[in-house]
């Protein structure tokens, strides 16, 4: 004889409403009744079919995560803190990863619609994801700029840009070296971007030349770092600006250099991920405030599941984090 | 007028079974009869319901991960791998974060198994595990000795322990501090207690005492770094066996303590994810090796799906990372 969720309500005293609410945690339930109710499950050996449940309900509590890397500490905090809101708020996370390939993404995003998710977070850097758009799914973007109607969540990008720049040039840096990805501009609207920005009009206003090392996002760690130790070799740069990785990448080169830092070599970091400031409190850095992304990022999500209205969010605050002596 | 795969099939001019064949993912499929469909699927519009299809197959080919953390380098990574493994085996990921918390845990295996999982890739700390499976669920576990019947995955622990101990007791050092999680031990079967047992025949072999930190692996990096730099000050430790985590809470304590790397102090740790080796490249510890175990993890898991015969593996070899003269 197949159980039921009644038979779960009479063994548990309770009401069905009571068991649906349990399993869907959603609304008040105390601890003592939720416990009752998943004692009653555990002593019938009841585990309601929620495939099923979601296709009689048309809900699938199923939200879709994109990443283009889960090995980098500012995207893993962010599903991190985006795993924990939605799951508390009742949703499963699919997860995603597109390896930085446009091709997979495409594929990622027809998957999750085909298993019904009620929406997905993505944070895509590939061109032309607008072209393959899915009509009636959810879509919140986090960085990046996909269309006029897709929702974008980000720090100030300005901002950081902005106080990273000033930094540099308030300790007397006057070669300033802005590494990230220039050309890609053309493309990709990367919220980022406002970032090289911000660091053109600083430079200009100290009487500085802007000098850019142009390097793609996806490339890997080994090559960022070959490509920063040419330009350290071959230029006489005081100050770099960069992304975390970059970051991190330019201080290692710079030892390899025989750099001295901070007095031959100041680096300023984006991004300010938990672990990166745990295990290299030497770093200084621009800290994107990541809990703050994820808790905008699902409450837009939201939203536009329950059919509120809703905005782009771009101006998140950011704050200097000053490493130790800026030096390892 | 709804849409099926016979219409798909009939415009893409193939067979409905090689339309399934590519939305399974599964069996050879030439790249142009792929984009011959995928582009049928796109003009028509056609999502087929994976739910209502996985409800009639009784095929779901989801696959849950339950992970402690979801920021820790090793973890990331193992992640990273079954996430790409699974995904071009045609599966798709539920990711579970348990925050070390037995009851979310709990929570999470029940909520997977009414989602219908295919199986469960678990890399839980938690205590008393055994009590709340889930029969006819199937389960492989990383690192973690469950109860007799699921299969562990794990490096050799033992073989990285001694080569962790043998060179520091190589490079002199008489005063080797352990820190892990050792009273832990009685209650939960961590292949990584291994590690202990090869440190302490080691310490015995060389006529040295053992020094241990007892320190639980669920704690904060800030506690972890506290209670090392404590341990630092008041004892004169030369050398330092640990998680890389630990490892790392512990060349940066020894900073703070003015204590000189690596001439007052040796540090191991162990685990060598590709981040950290990339980002502290002076660090020296074990590298485990995490495709391995991810590839293994999930042949296991397919052989279990699949009712075929399976075994717990449990001596993947580990290495020597040595960082570059083992200091900042």
């Amino acid at each position: 004889m197949k159980l039921s969720r009644d038979d779960v309500a009479k063994l548990a005293g309770v009401s069905p409403t009571t068991v649906s609410r349990v399993l869907n945690n959603r609304g008040y339930i105390s601890a003592t009744t939720r416990q009752r109710v998943q004692d009653a499950m555990e002593t019938l050996g009841y585990y309601p079919n929620e495939l099923a449940r979601s296709l009689s309900n048309n809900k699938s509590n199923l939200i879709g995560l994109i990443f283009p890397s889960l090995t980098n500490p500012f995207q893993m905090e962010l599903i991190s803190y985006l795993e924990r809101i939605l799951s508390r708020q009742g949703y499963k996370i699919l997860i995603c990863n597109s390896h930085h390939n446009q091709e997979e993404e495409k594929n990622f995003l027809s998957m999750l619609r085909r298993h019904q998710v009620e929406g997905v977070i993505v944070n895509s850097m590939n061109e032309n994801l607008a072209d393959y758009l899915i009509p009636d799914l959810n879509i919140v973007s986090i960085d990046r700029k996909i269309n006029e109607t897709i929702p974008v969540i980000s720090c100030d990008n300005y901002a950081g840009g902005y106080l990273a720049s000033q930094h540099l040039i308030n300790q007397g840096c006057k070669k300033i070296l802005y590494i990230g990805s220039i050309t890609n501009d053309k493309h990709v609207d990367m919220d980022a971007n406002k970032r090289y920005q911000a660091y053109k009009d600083s430079i200009k206003v100290a009487g500085l030349k802007p000098i850019t090392l142009d390097m793609d996002f996806s490339i890997s760690y080994q090559e960022k770092y070959q490509l920063i130790k040419q330009r350290l070799q071959s230029q006489s740069i005081d100050g770099v600006l960069a992304d975390d990785s970059s970051a991190i990448a330019t201080i290692n080169a710079a030892r390899d250099c025989k750099l001295s830092l901070p007095s031959q070599l100041k680096v300023v970091g984006f991004d300010g991920a938990e672990l990166t400031l745990q295990h290299m409190p030497f770093l200084t850095t621009i800290r994107q405030p990541i809990l703050q992304i994820a808790q905008n990022a699902v409450s837009i999500l939201l939203a536009m599941i329950n059919g509120e209205p809703y905005q782009s969010i771009t101006n998140l605050p950011i704050s200097l984090y000053q490493g130790y002596d800026n030096c390892i």
